[in-house]
């Protein structure tokens, strides 16, 4: 599929790409480019790279597909730096999880490039582990991948995005930027921001009576803090417009127990429970109608 | 250690109890007492019970230990009806998830029977699943059982249940009923609503967009409406309390989006994690540790 492809930042996300890349032969050689030569041996000990090199110029000479998959704070000092020395023709896509301000970034970066083709891409996978270490080639299997292409993004740069994502496992879905991000407002960033609320919730003595319930509802928390605040920072007026509707619903439910209206309290609970039932309905038929 | 032991309503946690009692030599005989003769079927079959009845009275006639695990919400008819049939001597308790009304409306029912002894507990186990045929033996191993002994509760009688609890692979926490209800609206039904209010904030197309952290995040939400409106309708001051200081959390984290102040946002971030970390960390030492 691709001659060389190269990672910048091969972590959770761009190992796990490399390392399916190489695996299901969709990539004759995969480029890891790192900051840190003790990340980039990880990266070459999990296979997930052919080669690594701590020069992204280097690196992404000659690729014909470039990921950026480093966190988003990066993504501007980056651009600048790689923009002169990416191959003419190249595919260039990032896996951010807030689309907007990236795409904004990268855009501005790429004005000298016009034979560079940028299709934006969030692969709606993870965990809460992250490094090359935690990367997998199956990350991907039965994920969604959202792709944002820009309003001159060629068909054919959509495709061939759209084709890579599948061979990885992935189910592709087109929104615009704007969309993604407020979507991703309401079902990732105000669910992570809600559940690092709950845990400053506790006091000192609670610890014993915090059962499996509240374990798994803050998993989400155990995430790197630095890669939440580059998301909020990225995603400001969605996720402030997602914490504030979250805000007035909790208010709600705190009335209705002023006013002993346990009825609407328990219309919100069925609701819950049965979108919930829905949503896992649906993500197994995603995944074993395959 | 019981030569007959009555459960009322032998469902996930009634039933688990009855399956650990037996499989243990804890109990000759678990009577299992329930509203319908299918729910009791199952709990035969499960092995959770010896014998089964629909007649409250009959079921706990002799009984040494009689456990209430019906929905809160039962609490107030069964113990009219269940007070003039308790044997002399009789140990009684709950495993109701609030016990400062529960104790009230119990002791209350057992006031012409100073010759029952009333020992109220709450095992921090179960799941989002219900019913018998999800009981299983070791549901209490490493989980904590919080006894909230009365004023009057004689030291022997906190000593059975509490040796019951271990017996049943429990750590035993003692607190009083006010303690523990204010604990647990902060640990378990805060929680609870949170999840419930993340999932009232999905819109028509997000569905694809959930991915594990939501799912994850929000699986309690899978539990009974029923169960949890019991809950709140009988810890109503503290799940109030805990909302609205939750909801002010969620409008400090807006703010400081509005503000631009990351740094707060990233304070929040890594004290909820550390915090969690923590949690988790305790957890595995109380489960590794016996």
């Amino acid at each position: 599929m691709f001659e060389t492809a190269a990672i910048v930042g091969p972590g959770l996300i761009g190992g796990s790409m490399g390392l399916a890349l190489r695996q299901r032969g969709l990539a004759e050689r995969v480029v890891g480019i790192g900051r840190r030569q003790v990340s980039l041996d990880k990266a070459l000990e999990a296979g997930a790279v052919d080669e690594a090199t701590l020069e992204p110029a280097e690196g992404v000479a000659g690729a014909e597909l470039v990921v950026l998959a480093t966190p988003i704070g990066a993504f501007g000092a980056l651009i600048e730096q790689l923009a002169p020395a990416l191959r003419a023709g190249a595919l260039l896509t990032d896996v951010a999880s807030t689309k907007t301000e990236v795409v904004e970034t990268i855009t501005a970066g790429l004005r000298g490039r016009p034979d560079v083709f940028y299709v934006p891409t969030h692969p709606m996978a993870g965990s809460e582990q992250s490094g090359p270490e935690a990367a997998r080639a199956d990350l991907f299997e039965g994920a969604v991948c959202v792709i944002t292409p820009l309003a001159d993004t060629f068909p054919e740069h959509k495709a061939r995005i759209t084709e890579l994502w599948r061979a990885l496992g992935a189910d592709v879905l087109s929104m615009t930027p704007q969309a993604h991000d407020r979507a991703v407002a309401r079902t990732s960033h105000l669910p992570h921001l809600a559940a690092a609320a709950l845990l400053e919730m506790l006091e000192e003595p609670d610890g014993p009576l915090c059962a499996t319930g509240l374990i798994d509802t803050t998993r989400v928390a155990s995430g790197k803090p630095e890669i939440w605040i580059d998301i909020c920072a990225t995603n400001r007026e969605p996720v402030r417009e997602a914490l504030r509707s979250y805000g007035r619903l909790i208010e709600r439910m705190a009335e209705a127990l002023d006013e002993g209206n346990l009825g609407a309290l328990e219309q919100i609970l069925t609701e819950a429970r049965d979108s919930r039932e829905r949503l896992v309905r649906k993500r197994r038929e995603r995944r074993t109608g395959r």
